[in-house]
């Protein structure tokens, strides 16, 4: 290694590129027309209005340019990911220059007119946005919801041994918690197999109103930091100095990153002779003036190096004189004229200080990941099938099931399939994947008695970090690979927000013709809002489904598989799906089993479907009542229920609905896997009681079929925000979904009973009073409830199969 | 200063102390029965299901008992906030210790039958949860969810100059965002005005699985981690090495207290002197085995000192004879025969270590703010009223004039009111409070012209982590003061789960009498949804709401008022209430004005009402169609369309609503503020059309009126996902929101009118596509429709004010 310092006509090239995104950032945030200034500015040049964010603008376009010298020296391919995406522009013009924004966007041409289109676009009605978006080529990072940077850039660079990003940390959005405690994703890396990852943090000292924290401790706690974090930091400061030049600057800077280039590719040397210790990697702190380059005062209050370069500092460049002129001499400052040929395209000398083809960071591949996306292998999900022999005539753990296919898909996806998880793994029962490969880990190791499944290279990505779990999920994905993330239910709330951006990222995506496909982002909620039997109410919510549901129906699909066959057949589907976000929660205790592979895979293709086993329907005869479930813990009760109703009220004409594909209930027209009204009549019939046992909010269950006509008749359970450290079926209790209160929900909602099965209510009234009246003396559910079981599979030979191990489980959180 | 090091007696007093609560923590988390080992143990003796977490405990007993001797020698009011809240059994033992438990609950006495309920109680239905909780005496942290012990303990402290918060940090939750960051809030500590966090990283190795990263990087690295976050580390090390006596390791760890307490002493005294600089404040690494004083091995594996120990680390216990005698010879080595009395009360001499009364960290008043709690003085906030002649005869940005209020709120009420925000303060129009007050900033300062607003001591708290904000402001609040938080909209949903947290807390301690009411947690969110012009897509979400009415209705209340008077009587309501969440939107962009004062008290009082002035009605008749409005984007569209109708349809009946509380839409029976099904009736009729313009979601009006018997005639419009970087007039009409829309919506739904009306439909549409048309072409709103002001403004004197400030108005953010 060891490259050669650049020449002065090399550093001049950069500085001329650096001017030229400069002025392509500036005329994008303030300019109509009159692109290269080849007429004196005038009002009518500038837009209406002033939309955008200089501030990060300069510093981003000055890494670029550095950067981009390096790569073509050195055909090192990278992924650039600015967290400040405030900087859209900066990203566009540099794309722009590059040629990869004509390229991709044929009106926007390399020439006076394509400027004058690409000047208007920004931040414009019917244009492109101001941050760096999903539009913008090479990102894979929006930036408008700060704190992932990091997150994404370890994300991307997992099994992509040749890959470096260099990941540009705001100083802003350094304040955020996910991005303070994914510093720490060096721990998680293997020199050998990952790429690396070179996070720059740009110190440019302010955020909207304020300095930042990290400008504002001494040098030697910043360094303290760095240091704390794992990195080893390098220390770059310009802009601040009047008395160096510009090219000066630019040695220094130059000489600085091929030092820390020369430091990674050692340190990669080493890691290809084996040595795998975690190494100090180097990092960067780059301080610059906000708004560098742009003008120091503005109606006599310092704006470059200040708070006030953060968005548009010229506000009213249109309405004044004053403020026209400074944008004028602005604009002029960056001395188009030297930058640009006659037809406006920029100078074949300065555009050659980039790479080409897929080495220019606009174009990598590894930004648009869909064109690396490759299927996954996957093992036939009916092989890991459970024994059903009647309903109810086996017990699972239903994750612990999906985790033996799991082990398989990790097997036959060696490098590009992870599962991701805060600290949870295990304790989400995907344990069996620990026989094929092991969590990857490269922080210290102790004694192997307590690092258990534990390598420097794994398939299991394992922080107490919902947001860093997820950040560098979403990094994986949207590089072109596959993965799921298992959290608690309760606890995925937490990256709600980052849900959202991901999110709209599909949304958006799906509508640009040049982004390929990316493998879906699959959670799974095994740790149910049913069944925290260790924690209690701080672990309850099952509203993250809720959350979801407001994104677009073109990107989310939400299963609630009954047993374990259906997890199976529904995790498979998810594996195999493109640009969706897949929400699956099942839990994770010993329960019952339902059907057998066939029937489950019938089941999970409808998504939804009458239980004829459970039901006491004639043929050809509309039911009484309909008993609807969606979730494990509500499948049960309604069974149950049904039960009791047999055998108490033989006569009634009782239907069972077990609900998969949640999305199923929306009307067609609102979602793609919604029911027609025909077919949601046929199922739940248009005027009969629909007793609705929900696995979340009953709400839910309202919100999604309000518009049906049988919605009038639809009763809907399901946790209402009563909970506390108790067993599994008084919180089914507290929160009236229980199999007693179930059946009085019939009684009290089909005509013919009402008043003439008065003793059937107090019955189910007094089993309740006594339910819980036992678990409180005893600490345990009785047995009864404990360990009942659908009474056809006490009459075959898997009846001791379902035994005691119902209701206990051992638990792991 | 300097305490004398403690004598030996001193040190076996804490031993006794610390085995005391260890045994009980043991006995919590196993034991029916036999508390005091009087008997050998029998299964029977043993609980049915074994729920809870040791791992934690001892740390914290461990801390408590050195706390307590020092609080009781330096009487230092001292509150215990414990990251690892699973260590539920510990201070529910301490508390029991310290007798407060007792007085808190009668049937907990100090005896043998006392502890036998104390342990039964634990984890056990109808009993109290595992974690630390609401129930638990002293806690204001409930640390189920990780990640805001610091956070809390930071807002504690605030304005409470004399309190000391130690804070402990789990190694599992140091792995979080938030706490990751959170270590940064010594920047925004005033030594003189606020209190003192002691954080306390308790480095015990493990999480449920897994090492701890802080755990596995070199002492070197951690050191600087530290130091790098402003702090000066103490380490110690205890319970590894068999060498020592339990008593060498008290004196050590006593000694190493007493040096971290004089040094905080000093600092304080230093402030006392004016020395307002920020310190290097001390805090503790405290590296203990995780289980420590339990089972070296079980089942011939390392618990302690391992992940094993995290929760219940013998399974078994009823179940195996091996287990039960694990068990009894664990709970012997705690000698219980040498703590208790014969009546099972803890001897004396023992119960001496801790202090009394309100020194005990039990009963630390400011653990139960309520007690501490005073109203706000409020001024009349009739008198920042703005002038409103005519409906839409004024402009404000109506959080601006909120913040002339806060002005004189921030005044009156010095020291125990705050406002925090993540940089946005300004932003979101707050900045009249610059007049009397300033952000707290205590990191370094540069010049003036910079560095606004800024001082060592101030009301205003920003730093860009919403969690941090939240964090604090929860603290602060659960420490019997008041306060606000704003944030843009779309990011507040980085709290959810925070907010989640905090609803349950105050949901809780609704029911636990001794627990006084709170201040409410109020948010202002006013960078809203509709009014993303710098950012797009990505800043667009309105579905904090839908998160926050998940929750029991009992706790959360939604504002959604259209204008600056309505707002101000809003907020003076939020401000006087008590445990509540309230979420306040309001736009800070120029909007116009509706309702004089009067008004506005007289519709925020009724939460909802019919606008005749906007309408067309006849009295005594039903209206053709029902325009209702919640939001204030919202209200200007439905006003816009109430004026055309009323100009192209003069004959339609129009009733126009505008709801400022949205829970009055929902059942008297569901939510304290919900209507009457006779109100809702009376306001929207049962049979005509109602036309919803809502701020957020639609679905959400559905789901808060679908049992209303005119909800099959209501159709909602609002925010379905469909934005991007452009003017706020195209932003409506990409959601179908727009007054054209509205119209065709009216059309569309009014039988009488329909196909008769085909003209005026396709004038609406015609004049959806001219203003889109537009809008691409200059990069503005029409000017029609941008400066549209309600028509009976403008024949009024204000007509002048409404001018072109309309929808200009530079951003922020």
């Amino acid at each position: 290694m060891g490259a050669a310092e650049p020449s002065v006509e090399a550093l001049e090239r950069i500085d001329a590129w650096w001017r030229a995104a400069n002025y392509l950032s500036v005329g994008q945030i303030y300019l109509l027309d009159n692109p290269l200034l080849r007429e004196p500015l005038t009002r009518d040049h500038v837009k209406p209005r002033l939309l955008g964010h200089w501030g990060t603008t300069p510093g981003l376009t000055f890494l670029y340019a550095h950067l981009s010298r390096a790569i073509k020296e050195r055909e090192q391919s990278t992924v650039y990911v600015t967290g400040p995406g405030h900087g859209g522009p900066g990203l566009v013009a540099s794309a722009y220059l590059e040629g990869t924004y004509s390229e991709t966007y044929s009106d926007i041409t390399p020439d006076a007119e394509g400027m004058r289109r690409l000047f208007k676009q920004f931040s414009f009605p019917g244009g492109i946005p101001s941050h760096v978006a999903p539009e913008t080529p090479g990102s894979i990072h929006e930036g408008g919801e700060l704190g992932y940077a990091l997150s994404h850039a370890y994300g991307a660079v997992f099994d992509n041994p040749d890959l470096l990003v260099a990941a540009v940390v705001g100083d802003g959005e350094a304040e955020t918690g996910p991005l303070a405690t994914s510093w720490h994703s060096n721990k998680f890396v293997n020199p050998a197999q990952d790429g690396v990852v070179l996070p720059i943090l740009h110190l440019n000292g302010y955020k909207i109103a304020n300095p930042t924290v990290l400008a504002r401790i001494s040098h030697d706690e910043l360094h303290d930091l760095m240091v704390g974090y794992g990195h080893k930091p390098y220390f770059f400061e310009g802009g601040y100095d009047d008395s160096e030049s510009d090219i000066d600057c630019h040695r220094r800077f130059a000489k600085l990153l091929d030092e820390v280039l020369d430091e990674i590719a050692a340190i990669k040397a080493r890691a290809a002779e084996g040595d795998l210790t975690r190494p100090m990697w180097p990092m960067i702190v780059f301080k610059t003036p906000k708004g560098w380059s742009g003008p120091a005062t503005i109606d006599g209050k310092k704006t470059t190096g200040s708070w006030r370069a953060h968005q548009v500092p010229l506000a009213n460049a249109r309405d004044t004189k004053e403020h026209l002129a400074v944008l004028e001499s602005w604009l002029r400052s960056y001395r188009p004229e030297e930058l640009f040929t006659e037809d406006g395209s920029i100078l074949p000398d300065i555009a050659a200080l980039t790479p080409t083809g897929t080495l220019r960071m606009s174009d990598n591949p590894h930004a648009n990941g869909g064109l690396l996306l490759k299927d996954l292998r996957l093992p036939d999900f009916r092989d890991y099938a459970v024994d059903v022999p009647v309903p109810g005539g086996s017990v699972s753990e239903a994750p612990r099931v999906l985790g033996t296919y799991l082990t398989d898909v990790v097997r036959l996806n060696p490098t590009n399939f992870r599962i991701f998880g805060p600290d949870e793994t295990a304790s989400n029962r995907l344990q069996a994947v620990y026989d094929v490969t092991d969590k990857q880990w490269n922080a210290e190791y102790h004694s192997p008695e307590v690092d258990e499944h534990m390598a420097r290279a794994g398939r299991v990505m394992e922080m107490l970090s919902e947001h860093q779990v997820q950040g560098w999920l979403e990094g994986y994905l949207l590089t072109g690979r596959h993965g799921l993330v298992t959290s608690y239910e309760a606890f995925i709330h937490i990256v709600d927000s980052m849900f959202n951006q991901h999110a709209k990222w599909l949304k958006v995506t799906n509508h640009i013709p040049w982004r390929r496909p990316i493998a879906s982002l699959n959670y799974l909620l095994s740790s149910h809002v049913w069944r925290q039997d260790h924690n209690g109410f701080s672990h309850q919510d099952p509203g993250f489904i809720d959350h979801v549901v407001n994104k677009k129906a073109e990107i989310v699909r939400v299963y609630l598989p009954p047993d374990a066959n259906t997890l199976l057949s529904t995790y498979d589907h998810c594996l195999r799906s493109r640009q969706y976000v897949n929400v699956v929660v099942a839990g994770k205790q010993p329960a019952p089993n339902f059907l057998t592979m066939d029937e489950a895979v019938a089941h999970c293709t409808r998504g939804l479907g009458i239980w004829e086993w459970a039901g006491t329907e004639v043929a050809g005869e509309q039911p009484d009542v309909v008993l609807a479930a969606a979730g494990d813990v509500p499948t049960l009760e309604v069974l149950a229920a049904a039960d009791i109703l047999r055998r108490e009220l033989p006569g009634l004409k009782v239907r069972v609905i077990n609900v998969v594909d949640l999305m199923r209930l929306q009307d067609a027209k609102e979602h793609p896997h919604g029911l027609t009204d025909k077919e949601f009549d046929g199922l739940f019939t248009t005027d009969r009681p629909i007793i609705f046992a929900y696995h979340g909010y009953p709400w839910l269950i309202h919100r999604l079929t309000y518009r049906r006509n049988g919605h009038t008749n639809l009763h809907a359970r399901g946790y209402k925000e009563e909970g506390t450290t108790t067993t599994p079926f008084d919180m089914v209790m507290l929160n009236d979904m229980d199999r007693f209160h179930l059946v009085i929900d019939v009684i009290d909602r089909v005509p013919s009973l009402g008043s003439a099965q008065a003793g059937l209510r107090q019955k189910m009234m007094d089993a309740r009073l006594e339910a819980r009246a036992y678990t409180r003396e005893h600490g345990e559910d009785k047995p009864e409830v404990r360990d009942w079981v659908w009474p056809d599979a006490q009459d075959r030979s898997a009846s001791e199969q379902v035994a005691a191990t119902l209701g206990t489980g051992g638990d792991n959180e």
